[in-house]
């Protein structure tokens, strides 16, 4: 199997292969997030790019999650937070969901054959998805602004190792290298890896040091999210 | 003193800021070969983006170095090796040089204070003379057709490894994190690091280990490259 990492958005025309399946991975804090929603029942999830857009959803009745640079949107239900999407709020609800960089990336792949949503809260049900495919699979990091980060570049790292325990795969991209060697660093401890990347100090700032340490956790939840490219939306 | 690494030249505009010096950086090969020019006497170097430009000086007498996809160009006096630009034939001479992804990378930067040329051939000098600025620095990783690779990423790991060794870093980029990380992992044996890289690959279907080799080695010669912004060449 073919798996290649696009370690910004920015990136991916240059990575972008006809019939790929995109994996997009926001681990601080949309893509992980968006798997705590789903957990707690949200029906769907809908993806928008710009403030405006989310705004003429909230006019119209629906529940609102915006970020943008860490915080909460003042017009907005929830922020960013995994632990603000409540089943007792979400259940059954479709959301509308815009933040910094994650959602800019879900645009960024669009033409992909498939999509699905990354975090390590769901490694392993989504590399066991994933090992069953026959396609290309692009991880597309969300990255800060286009700049590359060090969590996303580490989830990279840490998918392609359980997929090597899975199934062959084929590690000829230099970027996907990169990640697995950051990973194989990482590893043992990657709270205490991450302390000194730029997103984790901004978490710090605002006092959301729980958050990233749920953010590394592996495994805490099944759902596989997945983009409906007919609809433009995130279903599980 | 602030250090960035920019993995991608089309990543730079999310990297830049007024008044940055710049590296260029393209182990395999251009800024080792241009280092090896200058090293054997060349008087300037003339960075052209592409091979019609590069067409025209030749038909007015210039030395043309220019490469595509690892192989010298038919109508040019050298391909892309650092063992090509000999003494007897560059010493006093002006050369124009066009490679797949160096000659972009300089354009890409263009705009910024200054502009050296990184190789590990020139590793020590350049970094003497890089303590002693006060400016920020940023490391422009070449890459492959824009995407990231695996010996520039090293080299940037090397090169901020070495600053620190002569002056405060603010280590607060996560892609110098991910380059120095790589560079520890890879330091003891950078030859046999890179044999898995997509270009060390390439250069050895073309039989060009050796230059591999060579391009890895640090401290071979003295020079360190600038770009002379008003000219738009490269002189010592």
């Amino acid at each position: 199997m073919k798996i290649d990492v696009c370690t910004s958005p920015a990136l991916y025309s240059f990575y972008k292969k006809e019939g790929d399946i995109v994996i997009v991975v926001d681990i601080f804090r949309a893509t992980t997030t968006i798997c705590a929603a789903f957990t707690n029942g949200a029906g769907s999830i809908i993806p928008v790019a710009n403030i405006e857009e989310a705004k003429r959803y909230k006019s119209k009745g629906y529940l609102v999650g915006a970020e943008r640079n860490t915080q909460k949107c003042d017009f907005a239900d929830f922020g960013n937070s995994p632990f603000e999407y409540k089943a007792s709020i979400v259940d059954g609800k479709d959301i509308v969901f815009t933040t910094t960089n994650g959602t800019h990336a879900i645009e960024s792949a669009q033409g992909c054959k498939e999509l699905y949503i990354g975090a390590f809260s769901n490694m392993h049900n989504l590399v066991e998805k994933c090992a069953k495919k026959t396609e290309r699979i692009v991880v597309i990091c969300s990255g800060w602004n286009n700049r590359i980060n060090l969590e996303d570049t580490l989830f990279a790292g840490a998918f392609v190792e359980e997929m090597k325990l899975r199934t062959m795969v084929e590690a000829d991209s230099d970027a996907l290298l990169i990640a697995l060697n950051l990973w194989i660093s990482a590893k043992e401890n990657p709270l205490q890896f991450v302390k000194v990347s730029e997103h984790y100090r901004r978490l710090q700032l605002h006092g959301f040091e729980d958050e990233a340490e749920y953010c590394l956790t592996q495994n805490t939840t099944t759902v596989v999210p997945y983009y409906d490219i007919k609809n433009k939306l995130l279903r599980v």
